[in-house]
């Protein structure tokens, strides 16, 4: 029996809350949704809360949380996710951080974090200040430091080494005009051991780089052009490649992915969907929207679960312009009229968001995402307009990231009764390896 | 200080989705509800979850969540709930399949299924061919196996052994045409072993038969006859008898039952519920509900808790005939009319569904269930009509089945406050074993 396909499109940080210059209404409300209209007449709304009220997640462990997995126990650490999404591809075991190029002062015995993207440093020359450092601090205590530069001030450090533990501090204070932060080992470290091993080596490596690339020759012309020079890499989100298990081993559907920004392109990959490019999208709010659901449409009879993400939602939030944001949405609502109101017929819809980043505030904040699933078996709930205020009347209710997997599959059929028909492989979803009984095997 | 009594009325699969032979309402939604709302103005309504969003559960497991027992740790497999349903006692330890008189045919090294009911072979002829394998193979590799044959086509097939686990898959492919299926140990087998040798042995016993089976006089006769022969039983849902803490024990209220469906007599029966038989009750659409309900009222003064099980509501649904079930409804309706508007003054009466089975889809669903809980104590919200849409506005809000029970000691005044006055039984509900101190025991 073929099942049912889902398209599952993710608008980064889309939920909010009453905006002043929308006249107390968040974005969502106040948007025009000619298109999403098509498809609240087809199914059920709710309130997602990635994590639990009052934690506002990060879009990695957000987007894991959506897809089922339990981020207490199987969140790895942000950085191995940046670094799939920039190409830089890490073995099992391996530790990465997010690098940028900065300008520090010392300043007595502390050093102050002046600009921490060095005036958004150019590409090549980012790269010939990680070669350098590469080249003259490639070992600190026996561990291995690479830095791989990526776009722009960007890079991704990577360190290797025996026993490591990636649960250690950021040395970026994430401000600026204050002093670099020393790396320690977390709280919740499971091996203090490893990380004060890694912790102890990125502070040494970290203090120096300084002098090494304060009198470089490229910063000595960057000097003299009048910009800031880059003397620093700042390391933060620290995390360890691991072997997650895939998407399609956990829920039985073969998944595909339209991404732009390189942690959601991260995600993707480390889950093995199967990641598709689509031409003008850029993960910026210039993004071609369109673009990305024509190419989704056209692979979904191939992939059971094809997942869009669109992220300009969150950069206006995080601008803290809401109407940027309620004028987004309507340029996402007018892109969906490439979708037919009768692929919810034969298909899954869901449209969500991953957190709320309310404009008022601009950072994440643990506030619950509108969610909205259509499709031939849905219950209808009649909710007329799509934002947060609507879908909390919706039939979903309250739900949480776990919940969102198995609602999924219930949505497409996939699901068999809790206690009946136990399957080899798990209880509550049907069973894709039922062997046959071979009457040679049991007859003598 | 005499305790409010509970009338708990479960219509099996009561949930539904729109469905377009009914404009687009639910059955519920389409009904008219002459009676219902007589108690809806004495209480308040919410959506039950029996188990987890997104999670369909079987009726055995929807009901023991909603009693509250918590089927991760207490279910035991669905076989013995049959059993004993079917008037097969089994002793602790025991294991129990279903099992179906069915046509086979052997293709190769493998064995179709033509049948899984052997043309719905009648009592006497089932019995016969049963007796035919207990004879010739009532005892493979040590284990004891024996079939029970009950109504029709159906069996019970008990098998006894030391060390076995229940936690095996069933032969039984479920559908036509495909090849039987060899039993496996469950992945979550918490003995895999045990799981292994009866899973062995099964294998052994369902293979050996067909040819015990095929030339037996009665298949001849059927041959003959031109009806399907019946030359193997199919085993599925096995569980292993296992004495759970009665309802009693656990709530603290003596409870009876009326039902007629063999698998909720099994229920009752395995929770210590006194069972009563109604004339004319029969777990079909033709059952007369006048009749259950008027047994359960005669008996409700001597039982704190009275649960009656109506099933043709979820007939419907698996037949996908939203009308009937819809008539069916307002059938219930009817018969509610022997219970007087002045019963929720003095008792509590509770109408749901024990899970969805959604008309559209012909299976049960992980869509939350309407619940009515109406009383002396209980928050008026003034719902008007009993189904999806309106309870979802309800005052209890979105519960699991895990809270039911809470809500009943609560409305029958039978709580005392968190955290204070734990008793030797349990901290949430009033301690029916309070021991005196006795000086004596004290005073040396």
């Amino acid at each position: 029996m073929p099942h049912l396909h889902t398209l599952f499109i993710i608008l980064d940080g889309l939920g909010d809350s009453s905006c002043e210059r929308l006249e107390g209404r968040t974005p969502l409300q106040a948007s025009t949704q000619k298109n999403i209209t098509r498809f609240l007449k087809h199914g059920s709304t709710g309130l997602l809360t990635p994590i639990a009220p009052g934690v506002p997640p990060s879009s990695d462990t957000a987007h894991l949380s959506i897809f089922g997995y339990d981020i207490k126990k199987e969140y790895p650490g942000r950085g191995p996710f940046e670094a799939l999404g920039s190409g830089v591809y890490l073995k099992e075991g391996e530790i990465a951080f997010r690098a940028n190029i900065a300008t520090v002062e010392i300043k007595g015995d502390h050093i102050i974090v002046l600009d921490r993207r060095a005036g958004r440093m150019p590409s090549e020359e980012t790269a010939e200040l990680a070669k350098m450092v590469n080249e003259e601090l490639g070992n600190v205590d026996g561990l291995e430091f690479e830095l791989v530069p990526t776009l722009e001030h960007r890079a991704v450090l990577v360190v290797r080494g025996e026993g490591l533990c990636h649960q250690v501090s950021d040395t970026d204070p994430h401000e600026t005009g204050v002093p670099l932060l020393k790396s320690q080992p977390l709280e919740e470290s499971e091996n203090i051991k490893g990380s004060l091993k890694l912790s102890n080596a990125l502070n040494k490596w970290t203090v120096k780089m300084i002098k090494l690339l304060e009198n470089s020759p490229l910063n000595e012309k960057r000097r003299k052009a009048n910009l800031p020079i880059g003397n620093i890499f700042l390391a933060r989100s620290p995390g360890v490649m691991t072997k997650l298990v895939s998407f399609e081993d956990k829920w039985g559907m073969k998944a595909g992915a339209v991404a732009a920004g390189q942690l959601y392109r991260g995600v993707a990959l480390m889950l093995g969907m199967d990641l598709f490019d689509a031409p003008g999208a850029t993960g910026l709010p210039n993004t071609d929207i369109g673009s990305k659901l024509k190419v989704a449409l056209s692979k979904i009879d191939r992939y059971d679960f094809m997942f869009v993400h669109i992220k300009a939602t969150d950069v206006f939030s995080h601008k803290k312009d809401p109407l940027g944001k309620k004028e987004f949405i309507e340029k996402f609502d007018s892109a969906l009229s490439i979708i037919k109101e009768d692929f919810v017929k034969s298909n899954v819809l869901v449209i969500t968001g991953d957190h709320s980043t309310p404009c008022n505030r601009g950072m994440h904040s643990g506030d619950p995402v509108p969610f909205l699933l259509a499709g031939p078996l849905t219950r209808i709930d009649g909710t007329t307009h799509f934002d947060e205020l609507n879908a909390r009347k919706g039939l979903l209710g309250f739900i949480r990231g776990e919940d969102v997997m198995p609602l999924i599959l219930d949505a497409t059929e996939r699901t068999i009764e809790y206690g009946t028909r136990p399957s080899p492989r798990k209880v509550n979803y049907i069973p894709r390896d039922l062997t046959p009984l071979k009457i040679s095997e049991y007859s003598r």
